[in-house]
């Protein structure tokens, strides 16, 4: 089972990731996503979600329009783990 | 432009959807649906993601794993309006 980072893994994880936001309520990360239209935001989704099924490791999400905002956390862990900071890598990739 | 349905309009809607809640605060109809996993979740969001496209008219919705919540208003006509309840039926028609 994979485990909450520390405060030290987790700020050396969030240096690594662009523009992702730490919630110390919730021990998430986030990021709000904006897009031209409907179709390019749910195009990103798309993509995301394969990313996130290749990892078993899945994002609490949310979409308006052309707006997107992914939350990760590990629910499993009681907070940010490894897995969190892997599925946010991967997702700056496909933005980048 | 689109008009907000009155009252009697709305309820006759409700009536003809399959477990739409109205939210009064929001003028708003939601609806919460739950799917064997995150595989079928996403799977549903991308058939809705198509039916909203060629609708022309989109949800407010978030994914968490398997859960999916849908929200539909029509932020131009400042609450519900016909263009939600033909996306709600076109919703029903996918899960029915």
């Amino acid at each position: 089972m994979v485990e909450k980072l520390n405060d030290a893994a987790r700020e050396t994880a969030l240096r690594g990731l662009n523009g992702w936001i730490y919630d110390a309520a919730d021990d998430a990360i986030s990021h709000v996503f904006k897009f031209k239209d409907f179709s390019e935001a749910f195009g990103f989704m798309s993509r995301v979600a394969l990313a996130a099924e290749k990892a078993g490791h899945h994002p609490d999400w949310s979409n308006g329009y052309n707006v997107v905002r992914v939350k990760l956390t590990t629910h499993d862990a009681g907070g940010l783990s490894a897995k969190d900071v892997a599925l946010a890598q991967a997702i700056d990739r496909i933005v980048g």
